[in-house]
């Protein structure tokens, strides 16, 4: 009997190919409308530092560059450590693909052993019904990835139209999956997009750039029972063609995983 | 007579040493405690690439990575093109100093050339006193970059501490200068750091990464009149010996300038 691997863990493998370089290959499973989910180019990147000798501490904040088109099929990931200090090491990474000279995507991060220190969250969970109370939203537009996430919205239609681009959902893996680093960087790009929420429709829109702060450690993360998080977004401004994207995502406990941040290209 | 250069104009300033390559040189009155005030050090980067005669368009975001100390004196500035397309153009950056083999700054950023859309802010200016009725505030640490910005808090003492780390200023600089893209830049690393704010004094810190986006093009900062900014900033968490900061930048009139997101790290 093959055990049990989840579309999620299939979609960001990588195989090693030499010193910080990895190679890896589009999933079907997460196929957007033109080219992969932008979630899980993320997390694949993100599981290349992870799965590096080098590697020290979690991550803590990463910036990920759509510089241009990914084709179905292998991709090499090469992540490098540009300088470490005792507790703090920063990383550059790339995505190439062969028969394309210039990289397809670019990014940092910053990886950290974190310490004991005080702590406050001043950005808390919003006082919302649980995930089992509500119901699984069906997208009206039918591309691979959205079968792989069950999103439940709290309080609205995310494409009914109207002044704010504000949308509240749960979030989980379809089947449910633990939080893990790559499931937090892939659910922070899974935000239904903020232009199709002021227009009521899909529309022609590409990530350019994208940006994830951790607040969480590996330990914090392990503590973690429920399989759903929480996702608050919301657009400053649409202008001259891009609009950016403003997220939070909490965990079911109401522990703060991730704040992140893109910029969007879109046409109307 | 010597025309007067403004001294975040001459902090800036780059020297052409090669493709893509200038150098600079830090600046003794933008210097903070124990290193360069980081607001030069990506607007100095973003001066590289506005001066770089392969340039497309207008900044669109940008992330700069603090890796390392910068020592005061010299330093070279690297910006490459990663990937060009006919209206995107990413970009890749460093500094480096001699004597030092690795980079003491990374970073990315994308320019973009923006054309005609449907616009809208959804982050408005908030409703606060002018800046001529507000008065300057005098910050209890004296490093020198802080003589550098005239900053009007319109409802705190930034230094109050409490439960909220949010705070609202106008800022310009000293003297007057005009709002181009280095100085959006500089001044989303001016706000008075949120862990100062919860504690009510100043503590070690120091910025880890910092991301900027961008909501205007050159034209929309051509017309404006207004030599202020106004500021609002908050953090989300303060966890693990680290912290994160979201700010927003609005000009006088209400055009939103900037949104800019970092993590820091801290010493209780």
């Amino acid at each position: 009997m093959t055990p049990f691997v989840h579309p999620f863990d299939q979609a960001i493998e990588l195989a090693r190919a030499g010193d910080g370089t990895f190679s890896g290959r589009t999933s079907t499973h997460y196929w957007n409308a033109i080219s992969p989910f932008g979630g899980t180019t993320v997390a694949t990147l993100l599981q290349a530092m992870l799965a590096h000798p080098q590697r020290l501490g979690d991550p803590l904040s990463m910036t990920v560059n759509f510089a241009g088109p990914l084709q179905p099929g292998e991709f090499t990931v090469r992540v490098t450590v540009a300088r470490a200090g005792r507790s703090t090491q920063h990383w550059q990474m790339e995505i190439r693909q062969a028969g394309d000279e210039q990289p397809a995507v670019t990014g940092t991060a910053v990886f950290a052993v974190r310490r004991e220190t005080w702590s406050d969250t001043e950005a808390t969970l919003p006082d919302v019904l649980p995930p089992g109370q509500l119901a699984r939203y069906a997208p009206p537009v039918q591309v691979p990835f959205l079968q792989m996430y069950d999103i439940r919205y709290v309080d609205c239609d995310p494409l009914a139209g109207g002044p704010d681009s504000t949308t509240q959902c749960w979030i989980s893996d379809v089947p449910p999956r633990r939080l893990d680093f790559p499931a937090i960087a892939a659910y922070c790009d899974s935000f239904v997009p903020r232009l199709f929420v002021r227009k009521g429709a899909a529309r022609p829109i590409s990530t350019v750039t994208l940006s994830i702060n951790f607040h969480v450690d590996d330990a914090a993360l392990a503590r973690q029972q429920g399989r759903h998080a929480f996702g608050k977004a919301r657009a400053n401004a649409f202008n001259g063609g891009y609009y950016d994207q403003e997220g939070q995502l909490w965990a079911e406990d109401g522990t703060l995983l991730a704040t992140t941040h893109q910029l969007v290209w879109f046409r109307e």
